[in-house]
């Protein structure tokens, strides 16, 4: 499983727009093929643009200059140029951060020296982040009672990290633990990674699993068919208040009124502590024709109609039950608890 | 305007599967093509499946027999197959009703003047359904104010009766009487009917207009770019609660909790004094590859998917700010004050 693979020093990736239906495998070869992978959400998911960003660092290093100050701007261009593919998840910034400590802490080595200790980097990065999905699955799936109904959106699985997920990682442990679950999967409008993506992992691991349209939830909790909430995050401020996939906000508030506890599961690395709360993360606006067709194919509204298409939105902490990461579990107050969680030594 | 023309006793319709892209028109030419055309949503919209139920039954009834009883037999066969195109709209029963009710009166009379009174009582209840949006229209209209945002789900206007609708009949009056507004509408998966029907019309009235995937509806809300929201109902029990599109009752959870003004509009028709209670109405499931594909064409799961498909859902009546009636605005408390508007004598 997975959706990048490196090896003999290559890129490969698995094209999530053309799920569920082909399974295609692309290689990165440039680091303009890797922006628009990552712009065009060919691969997405927070945490693994973070791992596949790296990796195309030293994919590209690999036509740079062979003169060492150029190399370096080269590098630097490359590293900021990656970091304006997409604004909100903030596991893209954290990783090539620690790209740019490791060339400035090599800049008087060797060229050669300097991209092995790039590519040891990414896959340092690669390896944690399939480790720190198992931790927050062995914290997560605790939550999870026998005979649990769970709903989830977009996708946060092992398409959408190195390793097993972050909020789908629970429920695969819960399953593996046979607890009976089932999953509600919102199909997530616009680009539909519930229906392509969820889908596709849960119906592959075999795990009972329905698809509903995101206007369905709210029914579904009112019949008292939804029993928790997980799903993932693109950025948490140090208050708790949560940017994830639009949509996310509204089942927060739906949980809210139907007193269905509301989890959020991410790595460290996706917390940004500088940000006092929620108000000051970025919210990529992506393009109207996402919303006016369908997969790039079929038009759903007059052509030339006004849309709007926030990629994600903000949930406030006070709606969120507990977040789930590597570390631990964290619960209110957030504003204290989570500088005291995510801070602690491994 | 329109998606009925009864002429020259040919009934055509507007096939709304195929907006917005294509504007083609349908002859009715038979009883099984009008079942068809209400079943597969052709055509669609509480008010107006009633009208074109009537209709229908007149011309069905050209081809009966001309032996009386078999006549009869064959009429009342007719009407009780129209009844189980759809079951949650009561618009439907109610207009298929009045015709039983001609048919009673007129039973002694000859065949041809039972035709001629069901055409008469389909062409009333057209005539009645244009006057009833106009009067919607004049209640609702004194509670939009200059420069209001307003948020619609689903397809409420010309579309979907045979004068300019229920909430879009307010809309629309609000944009003649130079009130400013902006309308946001969501898109209404699975079917699309906001982004294709309402999207459709707000563009031909050219009344400033933006399609939202269902999904961020909260979102707009929480950035309070949202004063009220005005939608339609396919049936309102004796206590208020309504059925309509599925997604409504998600709209009234949001809207409750972030205090904006949600606005039911129905004609008298779609009362069910009957039931004393929402949980009373039938939910009419469809078939799962309407949520499986969109438009029919593009899968959007995994082919084999499990999913849910509810058409309508319940939001109960304490979620619901006022019901705008052609009789007049109704406030809580619902049971007593339904009772009084809409027994009113005109």
């Amino acid at each position: 499983m997975g959706s990048i693979r490196f090896k003999n020093n290559r890129l490969f990736y698995l094209d999530q727009t053309k799920l569920p239906l082909q399974e295609l495998w692309r290689e990165c070869k440039s680091l303009g093929d890797g922006y628009k992978a990552i712009k065009n959400l060919r691969i997405r998911g927070a945490p693994l643009i973070g791992v596949f960003a790296a990796y195309n660092v030293f994919i590209a290093s690999k036509k740079f200059s062979s003169q060492k100050e150029k190399f370096l701007r080269q590098l630097k261009e490359a590293i900021d140029y990656l970091k304006t593919s997409r604004p909100t998840a903030v596991n893209l910034f954290w990783a090539l951060q620690r790209l740019v400590l490791v060339v400035k802490k090599n800049q008087k080595e060797s060229i050669f020296k300097i991209k092995s200790e790039i590519l040891k980097e990414a896959k340092d990065i690669h390896a944690e982040d399939i480790d720190l999905c198992r931790k927050m699955a062995g914290y997560g799936v605790k939550l999870i009672k026998k005979g649990d109904r769970i709903l989830t959106h977009c996708n946060t699985g092992f398409l959408a990290t190195s390793g097993d997920g972050t909020a789908l990682a629970v429920i695969y442990k819960a399953h593996r633990l046979h607890k009976n679950i089932r999953i509600y999967a919102d199909e997530t409008r616009p680009l539909l990674q519930g229906s392509r993506l969820t889908a596709w992992e849960l119906d592959k691991r075999k795990i009972p699993s329905t698809v509903i349209c995101d206007n369905m939830a709210a029914s579904l909790m009112q019949e008292r068919q939804i029993d928790k909430i997980f799903l993932g995050a693109d950025r948490i401020a140090a208050n708790g208040d949560t940017a994830n996939k639009i949509g996310t906000y509204s089942l927060a508030v739906l949980a809210h009124y139907h007193k269905i506890p509301f989890y959020v599961v991410a790595p460290f690395s996706t917390f940004d502590l500088k940000l006092k709360s929620g108000k000051f993360i970025p919210i990529e606006k992506r393009c109207a024709d996402e919303v006016r067709k369908v997969l790039g194919k079929v038009y759903i509204t007059p052509r030339h109609m006004q849309v709007k298409n926030p990629a994600f939105d903000i949930t406030p902490s006070k709606l969120i039950t507990a977040i789930v990461s590597d570390k631990g579990v964290i619960y209110p107050p957030f504003r204290k608890n989570i500088k005291r969680v995510i801070n602690r030594k491994p």
